[in-house]
Parts: C-alpha cells; sequence; structure tokens
C-alpha cells in the first residue's frame, strides 16, 4: 500500500518529520511517500493561508505521478479535504479528523490542542463539518505559532501541557488530540503527566487509511466528492507556470 | 461607498451580469466595482472549482488598487469567506449567507435552490458554519451546472419552479433563496407563481453591505479574523507568475 | 422611506433617545417616526412586563395613521415581533434579532450584555427561536434594571464593561451586542477598551430596515405570518378603552 | 386542591368543554376552576390572538379572588407561559408542554396535530423553548380553524385522522397528541384505528398539577421566574378599563 | 393503583429507604411494592454494574406474581428503561428521567448532583435519549460512591451542597435534582441554603405514574416498546438458575 | 494481534459467519477468535434481548482465559459497549458505531439499513450516544427480523436493496452501512446497483481494532470507563450459576 502523506506548508524539516512519524505507525508492507506544498505558507496559521495550502496539496497530489492507494492530508484544521477527495478515487484522510475518529473510539470525550486562539474556529469548524463535534470537549490553543512551536520547543511543551491539563480537569476531556505536526513528541509527556491517551494525527490518518483501504473502499463517487465534470480551467495547474516563473517568493 | 463584488469564476459575461445586479439594488451613492477571478474555473460546480476560486478572489482582492468599503464574493455556497475577511480590514459579505440572514429577517424558514445536487453539501456547510442553517428547511438542486443554467434558461426555469414548489409545499419553506447568479432574473416568476418573496443574493449583499459599513463597523480583528502574522510566502501572490507565464490555460 | 421605531416601554425620555439614535444611524432620505407605548411598564424587565407591552405594541401600531414601510421593534428580547408581523405588512425588524445578524456578518462569535439576570433567558429564547443562536458565545446580565441603567449611568458602565471583558476573554466572544436601548453610549467605550466591534441595535435595525426595504422586499405572508383571519374580538383595540376609562395606573 | 383552568379564548362553551375535560381527569379531591379570557379573540389561530391571550389570561388571573394550588393554561401552542409563572407562585401548567411530557413517559416519539398550518410555527417554538423537541416527531395541521373545528366535527375528525396517520406511518409518531382543545372528544376513535395512546392536553396538564403540587413543589423563583420587582404600570389590570368602558368590542 | 418501586441494586437498606420515599409521596389510594434486585452490584456506580442491574430489574419484575399498574425503575441514571417498557404492557418510569420533567415544570434549567464523576456521562446519555437534555444546565458529582453516602452521611452532605451551590451559581441552574437515592434527606437543606426548589427522583416518578395511569395511558407499543416477538431464550430467566446454584457471590 | 469478536446471540452458525468475516478483513498477523453468548436470545431483535446480551458479553469476555488485544462487538446497535470498556483495559469495538466512522470517511453522509423498524430507535440512540449522528442520513429497516433475514435470504435481499435505494435517492445517503451481521454477503450487490460504498460492520470494527491496536492507544481510564471499584457483587459471573444449573432453557 503506498500513502501520500501531504505537508500543507513549505518547510521540507516538517515534511521530514512528518513522514517520519507516518513510517513510525505504518505496517509493515506501507509505503510511505511525503509531499511537500511547493507554494504556499511556511506554516500555517490562518484562514488565508490554510486556503492557499488547500490548493497547493490539490495541485501537488493532481501532479504526482504514479500509483498511490490513499491521501493523508497532514494539516491540522486546515481546508481542502473535500476538493482532494473530488480529484482522486483513492480515499483521502484529514489529520484533524482522524484523530477525533480515534479520540471517539477510546474515549467519551476529546479535547484538541492547537497553536494559536485565531486556529480554533477552523478546527471546530472542520469538525463541525465532518460530524465529529459532538464529543468534543474543547479545542484550546497553546498561543504559538506553528513555528514557533518547532523554534521553542520547551515554552511549547508548558503551554500545551498546561492547556492538556485545562482541558482534562476543566473540560472533562479523557483523550487529548495534538493539533499541529509539530507536537508530535509531546503525547508520552502528557499521557505520563495527566493520565491520558494522546492521539498523533498521523497515526490516526495513516492508521485509518490502512483500514479503509484493507477494507477495499473508496469515497463515494455518487454525489458530493464525484469528481469535477470536465470545464474550462484557467491557469491551472498552478505549478507549472509559478515554476515557470521562478519559484522564490 | 465603494463595493468590490468579485465574481469567482473567470466568465466575463457572468461578472457583467452581477455588476448589473448589484448596481440595480445599490442605493444611489454606492459605487458597485465588478471584478472578474483572473483563474479558475469558467462556471463553478465543485470543492476544486471553489478552493480554486477562493485563492483566486483573495490574490484579486489583495491586488486591487485603490479604496473600497466592503467586498462582496458572489458565488453562492463557495469556500473563502474566512480567509478575504483576514486580508482585507473592510467587512466581507457572502451572498449564501446574506440570502439567507435576508430571508429569515422576513419569513419563519427559507429555502435554497441551487444548480446541482453535488453542490447541496458545500451550500448547507457554508450555512452551518455561519450558524445560519437552524431556519433552513432544504437545500434542493435542478440538477443543471452553473453554465447550463446560462445556456438553457427556459429548461433551467421549469427545474428551478419545480424545486422551489417542493421547497414550499414539501418543506414548508416561506422564502426562497437563488443559489446561483444565473438565476437572478427568476424571482418574479417565483413570486408570482408560489406568492413567496425571493431573496437574490446580490442584491441582499449589497444592501446588507451597506446597512453595515452605514453603521461604520468592520470585521472583528480581535481573534479569528485578524491580518495574518508576517509569514515566509512562496508563489504569493499568483496572478503575477501566473500572468507572466502565459494566462491561457 | 418612513420607519416606525416603536419604544415598547412608557418611558418618554426613552423613547427620545431611541429615537435620536435611529436618527442617527438612518439614511438621509430615511424619516424615522419614533412611538411610545401607551400602556404596560415605565421599564421592561420580566415576561409579564414584556408580554403586556408586546399588546401595547401591536395596538400602537395598528393604531396608527399614516403610511410607513417598516417598524422597528426597539426592547431588546422582547416578545411579540411575531405577531407584529402579522397584523402589518411591510417588513419587522426586533432589535434583539438584527442585533445579531449583524454581529454575524462581522464576527466569529457575539455576546449580549443584558440588564438582569432574569432576562437572560428570554434573549436567549428570542435569539433561539430566529434561528440565531448558534453563534451566540454568551448572554450575560450587568445586574443592573433598565430603569437603574438609566439611573445610574457611570456604576452601569462599569458593570457592563466587566461583563463585556467576560464576554471576550471567557466565552471568546468577538463581537458585543448591548441589550437595552440605555446601552446605547457605552459602545466606543466597549470597543476602545477590549478592540471588539459593538452592535447598537437600533442601528442594526434601522439599517436593515433600510436594505431589506430597499431591496422591495416584505414579510412572507404564506403562512406562519399571514394576516389573522377576520376573527370575534373583545376588548380590541384596548387603547380606545384604557384610554377611555383614564390612563393613569 | 385546587386548579384555575384558564380559557384563553372568549368563548364560554369552549371553557365549559375544558372544564368538563379537566373534572374527567382530576382526582377526588381536585376542585377544577373554569376561567374564560375576557377579551381577546373568540378562537386563537394566530399570534397576534395568542399574545393578546397571554395578557388576558394573565390578567384573568391576577385579578382572581381566593385561594389556589395550579393554574393550567388550556391554550395549545399559545404565547405566555413563562409570564404566568413570573405573577403567580404556583407552579403553572401549558397544555402543549404537558401533552409532550406525558408522550414522552409513553413513547419513544410522539407527533402535535394542531389546527391550521400557520398554528404549526408557534407549537414548534413552544415546545422548542420548553426544551421538549427532541422526541417531536412533527407537528401536522388539519387545515381548520379552531371555531371550525368546533362548527364541523364530522370533517374535522376525517381531518385530524388523516394526518395522525401520516404521523404514525410517516414521522414514525408513537405517540399522538391533540394540539386543540376542540379536538377532545378523538382520542378513542384514533387509538381504535392507529393503535397508539392519544394525550388529551387538559387531562395532561391536570395530572401533571396533581402531581406536582402533591410533591409539594412550586416554581423556582430564584432567576428567571421571580415575581418581577415593583414598577410603573399604566392601564394593568386591563380589564378594570375594558369593562369600565364597554366590554363590547 | 399499585406501583412496583425497583431497587436494581442489591442492597435491603436502601429498597426500604426507597420505599419509604415512594409511600411519602404517593396518594392514598396507591399502593407501593418495593423490590430488591436478586443479583448485582450493592450500589451502582459504572455502567457494567448498571448493565447487570438493567437485567436484574427486568427478572425480577418478569417474575413477579400479582397485577401491578406501573413500574419504577429506582436507578438514577441506570441502563433498561427500554427494556422493561417491552416486557410490562404498564408504563415505566425512570427517576432520572422523572426528575428531569418535574424540574422543567418549575424552572428554567436544572442540574443533576450526582455520585461519582465517573456516572455524569450515564445520566447525560439517560437524559439525552429521553430527549431531556436541551434544559439540562450541568449533571456535576460530589465525589463519593452510593455506598460511601450512605456511609458518610455528613461528607456526603457538605459535597453535595458544594457542587448544588456552583450548579446554581455557574452553571445558572433554577431546579435541582438529586442523582442518588441516597441523598434523599438533602432537599430541604439545599432549597434552605440556596432558594432553589429540589426534585426527588422518587417522588418525582411516583407522582407521574400516578398521572399517567390516572389517564388511562400505557406505553405505545406500536413499534419500539412493542413485546418481543416468541424467541429462543436460553438462562432466561436467570434467578431461577442463580438461586437454584446459591446466591452467595 | 488478536482480537475477540463477540456474537451476542446465541447461534452458534452466526458466530461462524462472523468470525469468517472477521479473517476475512483481518490482516495476516491478526488472529480471531470469535465467541458465542452463552445465554441470552438466538437472534437480538429487542431491547430486552439486547440488554441481555450485553451481560452475556461480559460474562463471556470477563471469563476469557488468555491474552487478547481488542474486543470486538458485534451486535449492530446493542447495548453495552460502555461496559465492556469499563471491564477490559484494551480497546473496545462496536459495529454500529464502527460502521458509522468508516462510512464517514468516505462519503458525506450515510444510511443504515437494519432488520425490524423496532430497531431503528436502538441504532439511532448508539449512534447519538457515540457522537455519530451527525452525518447519518436514516436508520431504514427491512422489516425481518434477524432470524428471517438467515432464513429467506433471496426475500431478504430484495427488501434490503429496497430500503438502500430509498436511502441514497430519498434521503442522498452517499454511503451504506448493513444493520445486521447476516446482511453480510450484500454489499456487493448494493454497490452494483446503486453505485455507493457499503461498510460492513465486522470489517470495520476489525479494521478500525488493528489500526488503534497498532498506534498503542487503549480506552481512557480516567474517568467514565475506568475499572469499576472492587464492589460486592451477587451472583457474577453469571455463566457458572447458569451452567451450573442446566443451560437449555
Amino acid at each position: 500500500m503506498r500513502i501520500l502523506v501531504v505537508n500543507p506548508n513549505t518547510t521540507e524539516e516538517m515534511t521530514e518529520a512528518i513522514g517520519a512519524a507516518a513510517r513510525h505507525y505504518a505496517s509493515p508492507g506501507t509505503e510511505i511517500i511525503p509531499l511537500t506544498a511547493r507554494f504556499g505558507a511556511a506554516g500555517i496559521d490562518s484562514n488565508f493561508e490554510s486556503l492557499l495550502s488547500a490548493v497547493a496539496v490539490m495541485d501537488l497530489v493532481s501532479g504526482y505521478q504514479g500509483p498511490f492507494d490513499a491521501v493523508v492530508l497532514a494539516g491540522f484544521g486546515e481546508h481542502g479535504r473535500e476538493g482532494m477527495q473530488e480529484i482522486v478515487d483513492v480515499p483521502v484522510f484529514d489529520i484533524a479528523e482522524c484523530s477525533a475518529h480515534v479520540a471517539q473510539l477510546i474515549g467519551r470525550s476529546y479535547s484538541v490542542v492547537t497553536t494559536l486562539h485565531r486556529s480554533i474556529a477552523a478546527i471546530e469548524d472542520r469538525l463541525t463539518v465532518a460530524g465529529l463535534s459532538a464529543r468534543c470537549a474543547s479545542v484550546r490553543a497553546a498561543g504559538l505559532s506553528t513555528l514557533d512551536i518547532e523554534r521553542y520547543p520547551e515554552r511549547a511543551a508548558e503551554r500545551i501541557l498546561e492547556q492538556a491539563r485545562l482541558a482534562v480537569h476543566q473540560d472533562r476531556a479523557e483523550v487529548l488530540c495534538l493539533g499541529c505536526a509539530g507536537m508530535t513528541g509531546l503525547d508520552e509527556k502528557i499521557t505520563t503527566e495527566l493520565g491520558v491517551p494522546v492521539v498523533d494525527g498521523i497515526g490516526a490518518a495513516v492508521g485509518l487509511a490502512e483500514a479503509v483501504v484493507g477494507m477495499g473502499l473508496r469515497t463515494s463517487k455518487v454525489c458530493t466528492y464525484a469528481r469535477p465534470e470536465p470545464n474550462q480551467l484557467t491557469g491551472w495547474p498552478i505549478t507549472a507556470r509559478v515554476e515557470r516563473s521562478g519559484r522564490a517568493s
């Protein structure tokens, strides 16, 4: 089985970390293909950047040569899952949604700890649109941007743990989801300190991808996620043009 | 007052129709600036095209020279309002949401009649995310694409009227919203036949824009829709590159 | 355009303040006709008084001589909008609902700050019934009656600001609505201190009235808000009798 | 135990029927005091008439001389329960809400069959505001006014039965509530034909009143339904004035 | 009227207390038959024990000789009401649901104070499944097991009062429900200290049973709660076997 | 990895079919241990039987000798998952919930087709309690009991296909879940005829079990699903007694 794991931002180091995490969770027979968005933001902390990444990610996957069995969208709370489901036939796995699915399977309620307060609404919307908000106890923010979490790992750990503690003690979360790929190393620490399981989004998406592909299932193409009809498109794919004109911003 | 009215697809004829509708509804002192997306689809009938349009529209507005007081997003059920709210300081008006606001002001419940069945989910999600689904009786589809509605106006009218009738008689809608700019001329016909008011999305958005701007209000920048922090962006704006490399698809 | 702006309580000073606010927000061509309830309470702080005001307000408007294009109900959270929608053909605008509509247009979520704790439920119900509660972060009370807010403006300002602060910081409101006509002057102060836009209910209702009337729309008369059928009525209108018998309580 | 059973319309014959039904369901020790609204409509089929009745009913009860232990509001879906709860200390029972309570106790889901289509929204709102809509399968209308149901009992029976059948077979209702006092005699017929229990609103309200009073409970006065503070009231009570000036409309 | 009041745990002392409470609330003509589960836990504080009790209670009632008119399930938040409704024809009253019904009749919102935190979810689910969660302000836990509440009445009273206070002041509950039979004596104390009515679950269930039976109503057998079809059952009833083999654990 | 797959009814043939399905979907390294309830019903079509099976299943698993990594509860819509989560430390997978999880991953909305109409409510409740009802388009019934589906496979296929068609065309389901183990063979037929993916509950549960166990996750024991505290239990485990006294019903 081959899974494309797409980092929606342009930072190669994060792609590597995401790829490593995906491989860590993948079954022996699964091949992980990590990809990096060719345009957009170095770290996504706004709807503007998130929408841009949605297009970058579709651009990337639609230009990918070679077979694959599933796509993992490795941005937590980003826009775009519905579009990707249309342009590929294989199933598509969003890490925020997959985290919530797994969390609901192992606990009564879950909370998400994300980066900035401004990202809370986007995650809430993604969970709502996916029909997964009923067991969400809260979405909390550490108050640090995606890049700052990479840069200041200790401060980040402290702040994330603080919010995780509030999620468990105030919001009655019984499972935690880490709402940013950069938070990956923290699960053990949180489980040790708070006694609750922590779901890693990449792991959840890879695991669910293997399960769904293993069952022989694909996205329903009967209506909402059918292939777009042939249409007159201008400027698509974007990369060809972006790259032809020089890629640096 | 100057309002940018942005057609998210690339069809200039539709921009003209949208501009004309906007001017029809605008107050005397209001200047309407219709704009056409520079890349993307000729008519938007999928999430893929809609996400692409969200970026095209942000690209267009962020490159617009000169002052403006409001932005109207003239795509019914498209992605992207949240991103636009971040990158401009003036308030932003999505025609699907504005239709629902106006409909709720004049009736107990409303239905939307849109183009293809595959677009129902996107409109439902937009209304849900905007907190406007509680009084939505139904979203129904005429079974014709955006471009076909332009091409076959008679068949379109018949099919739309048929769904409007079901909305009123089966779903108990008391107000109708037309979920596609191309449907603009039909309100009178529907009101005559079914006795219910019909809300034109462009008119609703222009009217609410005038009201909100007139009150001296702007989008709250305190959290979710704050300006994105300065970030390392690759390939943005897109148009420069797209255009430099030749615009034809 | 002529808008009746109806103060549901019997205090003329409040009617004057409401009228002034309405004129402040109205467009040049709009004429504001402020009216005062002829019976009922001097300030409305209970369901009993609110229901009484609903009848007083219908009595007042149904006896009004001369044309008008819209009715603004200037009581925040009062009963009665549905009845008024039935007995007039022009559209009707409740200030609590209009505040919420405008707030949703300019922010992710809003809170209301009202007078007494006992009024919270009535406002929540009004928003729920109007389909506007999904984006309501909270309804909070300053703990002062409508008349006390008039009487002790400084203490009122302090208490309202305190609740506004909690709404923004604890409930994550991004827009505030002031749930009492007497709070009108406070918007600037709150915006300055908390950085969030504040919606004035009278302004919102006047603005939306102008927009809806400007679009040529009226309340749907197809079912729920149709004119009541001719019926045998006793004691209606009330004023004639009340006044004939001497108005003092 | 003494229960005031208040007919919100002015038709004495209906009061008599309501009183008879109440006595039929009351326990031996319970005294039923039927009362008729002194002003308002002969039959309530609109929000306008319903709001008027809410005031008439409060006027009536607040002027009632002598002790009582509970108030039953015998209008199905009328406004006003919240106001009555404030002005009396004894508990208050709305027949629409009580029907739903009893229906939920004996079945998975219930439907209401009411008079006119325009009354559906008011009943839905009453159930929602009372927190009783989750198990409501549907509110359906027979298409006859309150007075027509009195006048044409056979046609009414037929139409009501037809809607009851649809409620059971299409909406999966397992219990039916008759949404109009005039429908009282039909329960047996419906139960015989459809096999589902039918809840009579008057019976439900009297039964719940006896239960709650029997437990020694009263309305919570801690916040929402506290007695209104002393206030400057004009024109209250209304009856004194209405009657002084001659009661005929 | 004869009501079976079934204690789902095996502690006879609790059955006696429950029976005494039931008799205290019952009308003169009502006979209370208290029954004790013949197997299961001495006090129920988990889903495991609760499911076991559901079967024990069905076993007990299906083996009961002699007529009865209603069954009261005296476990707060336990599983099993739906099963009991199937195997008897008389109506069935769960004390958690009945508490909520009565609470909604006398106040705007209610909270439940239960034993352990782990029981909160079960009570929330019971209220949700019964369609009674919309007016539930909170379910709070005293942090003591069912048996500890019996054992340490003073500490229990203190802890329960503390949670009741938070329910009223933080969650805005206007009525309280005590979520454990062992809490029965505390209502007066709470009402005195906090000014809110307190609903006793046993009293609520007995009162509603008398009301529903008095109306001549029974559980709807049309679909969900119809008698199970004859089926091949192994090991049922359980008691016969359990007892034959010696009852001690 | 070893997964206990528990048939909640007593029919060994169904256990075999379930075991075969589980093995079909399991990964090479996974060992499937099918188990049959030792008491209860031969086929579960009521809450009574379902609650009995919940206890039978807990009894069975708590008496199982040897290690295991996950438990699959192979009854669609049965009670008991919460109890099993408490008494084992490994994660527990209910086939109704797992079907819904997988369905949501591959489509906008899903419907369930189950056996009898009386089972619809139980499935709805299970999905609601698991937080999975938001994307459920409908639960439909074929009108045949669990055993009849085994007995009359052709008639069953026809009836199930009929409901599946209505789910897709009327309720807009994009994915179907088969709500009964006996329906297992039908997925291909439905996919061929209706073009929608069909989720097999056993396959979904096995796949998700492998994913969750593979991630190293277990049920959160921090609150709701913690091990029951040591308690005085009578008659537990049941089997010992049931078997000692002879197993035949």
